[in-house]
């Protein structure tokens, strides 16, 4: 942590700040600039975070020089983490391909959406069957009954499966279930779901909150791997912007950042990122070509009766080619561009 | 609903269209226009929002024209709601001066702040036992310590208390020990919590997310009302901007905004909005002036020892300044002007 | 500006960022911190903005510590500016009420409109005869006819007037009509016209910008100051955001902001921020309330004839109801807050 | 264009809107609703556009249906628009490559990059003569002498040159020495230079502006087009977000949507969009997969003596491991997708 004094500040504001920071168990090391005096902060950040800081006479502001997430840091586990998940591994290469129904509505229909994504190329099978709407008088899922489903789909076709989870009530139930759990945007900051959810074992697709910076979903890993959990995959889905085309604004650029600053894969959710079936797919091979770990696709072999998301679902034919399209796709390697650099 | 054909789209596109319209149960009018057609659709608007519109061929852009808030409408509900919390009202005049430290630390300072705020004037004390923190290594509150702290509060001072519950399973607790309810930034959109919280009696502060528009603020108090609550304060605090001056941006123009869509009281909370002492009082000031039905704000005696956001504390000197100038303040008379106009 | 380093670098790599830093003419004092050692960079920082510090190996961020703003800065220029305009003075409690059409239509209508504001109460006239608009298949203004209306207007009320200025070919013609030059958003970095209006003497409404933050309207006020003006007023019209209830988001506790950063007078434009008459008066009234130094307000006696913006329109009646709720209006002293503290 | 009534109007405001749109000249068509009445309006929509719709008594929004934007319009110009530069072809599958540092310096550097950048394949060249910065004390580019510098590259290269012009009176200059001229994104909006600009016969590379809308975008290239000018290329370089990993924020999925709304070609700035050279890359791969007709890119041979933007300029090396990285790139083919949807 730094602090900048104010410009016109006076000595005793800069030795009561020592003296201040010093009481809290805090080193301070002032640097005097020509204009400002800066006080550099050494100890715990942790614990100087929640320290009035601006509140002390005559400081302009604070920055924090180090972020606060350890266990997720790339520092902290410098390969790549690899998740099994029955057969199907996850990261340092092996690439997620999840596709499946926005909800679960028939056991037909999940079926055959199953059968014909795994044909296509997908290694896992999503479906919602706890749904979190804007409105309480939208469509909220079928609860039981869909995870029923979603089990019946991996016994007919062995595709691991995933859905979101919700609420600490609906834990028991969903665990019994599915192969991985859906963290959805709304519960990225759920803290109190995120601590029991990391005490148990299965592996956590964490998509990042509607107006989420890349360092607050960095900390809900935190609050999911400081329970225990190890398996974690972040999802990209964008973020709310201004720009209304989409309806949310997904920052590609953001796959080699967190690659880069984690150790965690990272897959993309372009459905839910332009939420317009036209767009899905050349964003999702986009995210592909930069080195994404894989995504996580909306797919409804009749969207016009699909019971939430239909508007962006592609159609069985559609992620066929997508599927076909990425066959020889060549990657972008930002591993052999940061080797060079050295 | 109004859907928008694309300018090129054919004859029988705009035919198939009406008919699968019809098919789901809603009635089409289309509209033709120089360039392109639309087509208004009539029936349950909650329904027809979850059909795959923009998959019809042809369809260029769907338009949501009214909106799926009906409970907490004012054309619901003209009356301005009246909430009373033992003594105090809220609403249709009535204010809410609501103040205490972010995090409850000890019992001395609780009742210390609480006795100088309400000598100043407030009529409720707030105060943090479960905190919502980025970081799991953050503070996380006292929890039921806190509560019972705030119990006693309630004992040596008579206000009544608010206090922040972030998840089902604290519900018991929460309700045992305060007044009212909060439900801060990050769990607007926790629609289980909000259902739970729904059934029961008490009432309940709800702020904006922090990336909320205006309609998923009042979609949340849907979740509320629609399971039976009544008593529920809409709360300010800003949202994200790219603007780092302050922590959030909170556009006081939504106060006389939701006044008019709504039945509700709306308070503002200029302490998360700026994130600084030195603006926190002249935004609530400007926010009363506008006719906000009452603040929600952050006073600690000793911020230097605070446990969590000591950096926008007011001090209780600072809380007396602010209440004395609210004496004699004038305050905008938005109802005026709608009756002026008729 | 200080540099941060990474986590994992190599006091080689300290080292040399250090001597680069001095090659470059500054003094650079590292402070080693348990994970990061962090780099104090002295000297001119206009001069090292420019360096590719960055691309320094191992350096991980910088950070601006002291702001680009001199002329601009309270620090430099400690009373309040006040401007005088004709008869008009505006700054420390002189209060600017400017008022009139968006577009200048006719003679007559801006005739009637300065007559009514000014018996309002209005001490300025506003018009636009050079309208920026993004569709350039809109009304773009009558260009010098208008002009000559507002001369006209002035010779028959006496107000002085202010009008947009968007071009640097407009110069001649604009400065020999009008008394007060109104830069627009899309304007505000356009550096050429800045430099070339800081030349001339003439008073500057400066507008921040579509999306700006504060920092660079302060920039902008530099363009035009280190040209030699000193009569500047800034404007705030609120920036885009994703609320799409209001056509901008203006966050209020931004008068006090740039009231402490700057000796500069800060007025409203709360047409602009809401775009919606309902909402226009209740900000102006909130932002007068927390000390803005005045507004700049749309009034048209028949917005169903407006050439532009008649969705945001006062009527005459309207700006009388909002000129008498200013009467007696007690407003937020903040220079008496920063008085106590001390 | 749709007028929304609100819920409780009455049938004479209803009849008294429709009344005032006939009056202006527009054709106007009720539908009545279950909850609300909304009125379509037909006739020239750039002429409604500009009355006060919301100022009619009982309106309570109004929707925009098409678009202003025409001449730039794949609907207007159903074939890909191919630009021809020297030798250069850009659009339908030609690529434009560009390359070159932020601001010219020496000749030396500029010739030295231009052969380094053409060698690994660039085929044209950009360098900056005049600057846009926000402060007035940064580099403000060399001006003509930089200009000179750019046509000496073009003799000894053979390069075509890219140069940004920021105002009217620096048209005669630019266009003697340049051959495609650059609108940055501080004058996307600046309307009386597009219009004289589209006067004009070069070349226009026009970037998004700061928080730029699609829509605006087109409607700025509208001003190129209404004054002649056809030879346009859309630029994408991320618009402003509140997250601060990268400069600004880029939505790659805008390139297909870009590319379908419009016949022009679509190229990306990877450079500004991140600002970090570690991060440019990457963006610019997944741009050219995703179907972009080109980039600009900022490379300088040593970014520790550029006097612009050195944080993120590309080596002469990472250059020329981007063009090789992109030979057998497979490219998505939205117009494969397109055509299989029929």
């Amino acid at each position: 942590m730094v602090l900048v004094m104010k410009a016109g500040c006076s000595q005793e504001q800069i030795d009561a700040a020592i003296a201040q920071i010093e009481n809290w168990g805090h080193k301070a090391v002032p640097t005097q600039g020509e204009h400002q005096t800066i006080i550099g902060i050494l100890g715990d950040k942790d614990d100087i975070l929640d320290k009035p800081l601006l509140a002390i006479p005559g400081v302009a502001k604070k920055i924090e020089i180090s972020s606060s997430h350890k266990l997720a840091s790339r520092s902290f586990h410098p390969m790549d983490t690899v998740i099994t998940i029955d057969n199907v591994k996850i990261g340092s290469g092996h690439k997620a391909y999840i596709a499946g129904p926005c909800s679960i509505d028939t056991e037909e229909i999940a079926i055959e959406t199953a059968k014909r994504v795994k044909a296509a190329g997908a290694n896992m099978f999503r479906g919602g069957a706890f749904k979190p709407r804007t409105s309480p008088y939208a469509f909220q899922g079928h609860g039981e009954d869909g995870l029923k489903i979603l089990a019946n789909v991996k016994k007919e076709t062995g595709l691991p499966t995933v859905t979101e989870l919700m609420s600490i009530n609906q834990i028991d139930l969903v665990y019994k279930y599915v192969d991985v759990i859906q963290i959805g945007a709304r519960n990225m900051q759920n803290f109190n779901l995120l601590k029991e959810i990391g005490k148990l074992g299965k592996p956590v697709i964490l998509k990042n909150s509607i107006a989420c910076v890349a360092s607050e979903q960095l900390m809900s890993v935190e609050y999911l791997m400081s329970e225990g959990l190890k398996d974690i995959i972040l999802c990209l889905r964008g973020v709310r912007s201004y720009e209304k085309v989409f309806r949310n604004s997904l920052d590609l650029a953001l796959i080699p950042y967190l690659q880069q600053a984690t150790h965690l894969p990272v897959i993309v959710d372009s459905s839910h990122a332009v939420g317009k079936r036209d767009f899905v797919m050349p964003l999702a091979f986009g995210g592909m070509a930069m080195g994404a770990d894989g995504f996580i696709l909306e797919v409804h072999p009749n969207p016009a009766i699909a019971l939430s998301d239909g508007d962006q679902a592609l159609l069985p034919d559609d992620f066929d080619m997508l599927m076909d399209s990425l066959k020889g796709l060549k990657v972008w390697d930002q591993k052999a561009y940061y080797k060079r650099g050295k």
